[in-house]
């Protein structure tokens, strides 16, 4: 690299894993090769893997490994000679890509002459609406996400309010990182893992990406965000709350108030047929009338700064968002419904739950009480 | 779609994510956009993540918000956008991008007249040799996976042996799952977390992707894989060992000597200058002599599947591999040394250790013992 190039890099996870999961059923740790065509799949994987794809793979999905392709030695792992022998066994003439394939391979198939072309679109649209077997498995996740919360809070709860503030649990100061430690404990007994679980005190809670550090104190807030992933199923809960070991100020609680309130409007909207964007609009609209505004304050935004929900499935953020996406719910969405306000010096405030929409409303996947103040 | 079309997916991370942390010690759960050039890296984040991003990354890197590149509304995440505009920052005329860039943003880059070529070698070959901070990060992982594995041998050996063999802790059967379980717990209390760990007995550790579930047995081998991440720094661990609760066959016990054998044979080989692909060369001749064939049976293979052992660092896979890479070992890399066995009816056993290569051979991240019959 010269002084006159620059190498771009994405950070970003590859959705194609979880696409191919949701399409064909099956995943492991490696990469591999999925076509989807008009008349099924057909998955590429290794001789070691063959009987795991056989036995996980969803009915009328032809397995291969590159030996069943013809492929040898060193051309085994060629994905362009793999892509062209699938072609020939499903005889197609065209090939499209997703926009998170990668480039090396896309750029080494346009220059074999591969008639090729980007698909701009969700690959799998059909993942917005869930079946009640994928219902049944996020309710799953939700349910351990509900249990570590309740342990989580109980924790808090029964902290001792020392000097300056401190919350101590048997002579110890209690910290995010502790708290963290029995989440994630309780979602392993639940079959579940938890990975950058937030639990963030004051104004590290202003951040929705600080995850929190350090010793917790009465009288902040303290933001509690648990999405866990099953083990098993690979699906997704996602739950936060927000709550106050001792008395909050007035003012904390005008707060949290008008987060529920937006939280209970938003999802007193959510049914099949709304736009969803509608439903981020009333989020918005109460903050304006309680006078809890959105701006930026020293080139960094308080306030309302994120949307309203997202999707939960086999990714923890997919589609529909609940947001500036246009889309409308449609039954069998399963979606969060999470306002959140942000204001350093005085804290943050967030309250989700994932819910299913319904022709008539919504249903939780687990309901989990909602308390601030933890006297 | 139609019938002539079909749509490839490719599985698998995204690379970029760690090679960004590496270079910019900066990590966002969003997709971002890092440039490196010959003067140092320019980042785009969002305003919610600037601050963070400045705390964070490495003296030199430029942080730039899409309000501070002048870009507003529709525009701010248009990355075609961001990338034209760092390249008048930098002024710079070409870019490059990794072989897993999307192929969407390549694409459409390509069409708006950029020059752009793919970097087919690896983006940071730098990562391969770690410097003394670096290994003080690995080496707190592996003391994770190392406590961890002690608590893991330590339940199997205390289990009782039960009627046809089961293996019983506290009048219930003690299963994968419940010393997976035991395993992660420990992880949690040294800050790390653990994904996909592999507690698998019998046939299950014949398949080197199977991470084992249900009731354990007594006599069986049963291969314990941890593989943690530290929550902290990003950075992994990884250590095999294989145990049998109970006597194990005189066929079993020949399996897991060769096994044992093979990786001191490697182990001791380890230096800086050697190649790696002498290494796995070793543990070949090592099974071979022993009678110990690598072969096909029935479409799935058997012996000694898989490499001897890869690099670990910010991805638990990295280089160098030690296997079929041609890679000289170098001291600072980070190995592990993972030599296995696999027969369906007899069992599998793996024994791994990761090591720092130094200019006269290794060391340990930590050391745990290698003991197969827990008697």
């Amino acid at each position: 690299m010269n002084q006159l190039t620059g190498m771009i890099l994405v950070a970003g996870s590859s959705p194609s894993t979880t696409n191919i999961h949701y399409l064909s059923g099956f995943t492991a740790p490696d990469s591999f090769l999925y076509m989807k065509t008009a008349q099924g799949g057909l998955l590429v994987v290794s001789a070691m893997e063959k009987g795991r794809a056989i036995k996980q793979s969803t009915p009328g999905t032809q397995i291969f490994t590159p030996a069943d392709l013809g492929l040898k030695g060193k051309k085994a792992w060629n994905k362009v000679e793999q892509i062209r022998i699938l072609m020939e066994i499903a005889q197609l003439r065209r090939i499209l890509v997703p926009v998170d394939f990668p480039a090396g391979l896309f750029h080494a198939l346009e220059k074999k002459g591969f008639k090729i072309a980007i698909e701009r679109k969700a690959i799998c649209p059909e993942r917005k609406v869930k079946d009640k077997a994928e219902i049944a498995k996020l309710r799953k996740s939700q349910q351990a996400a509900v249990a570590a919360m309740k342990s989580a809070i109980s924790l808090i709860g029964s902290a001792k309010i020392g000097k300056n503030g401190h919350l101590f649990i048997e002579k110890e100061f209690l910290t995010s990182e502790k708290v963290r430690q029995l989440i994630h404990k309780t979602l392993i007994d639940h079959d579940c893992a938890g990975i950058e679980t937030i639990v963030a005190g004051g104004d590290q809670g202003t951040d929705p990406h600080e995850r929190g550090h350090g010793p917790l104190f009465a009288g902040q807030s303290v933001i509690l965000d648990i999405f866990p992933r099953s083990e098993k199923t690979g699906y997704w809960g996602d739950i936060s709350r927000t709550v106050c070991r001792g008395p909050a100020s007035a003012e904390l609680k005008k707060l949290y108030n008008a987060v529920k309130a937006a939280q209970a409007v938003a999802l007193r909207a959510v049914k099949a047929g709304v736009c969803a964007d509608e439903i981020h609009g009333l989020c918005k609209t109460v903050f304006e009338q309680r006078g809890f505004e959105t701006k930026e304050v020293d080139g960094a935004y308080v306030g309302f700064i994120h949307g309203t929900g997202h999707g939960v499935g086999l990714d923890i953020h997919e589609l529909p968002r609940v947001g500036a996406s246009g889309e409308t719910l449609e039954p069998g969405n399963v979606i969060t419904i999470e306002p959140g306000l942000y204001y350093p010096g005085l804290g943050g405030v967030r309250i989700e739950d994932t819910v299913v929409v319904t022709e008539s409303g919504y249903r939780y996947l687990s309901a989990c009480p909602k308390k601030f103040e933890l006297l």
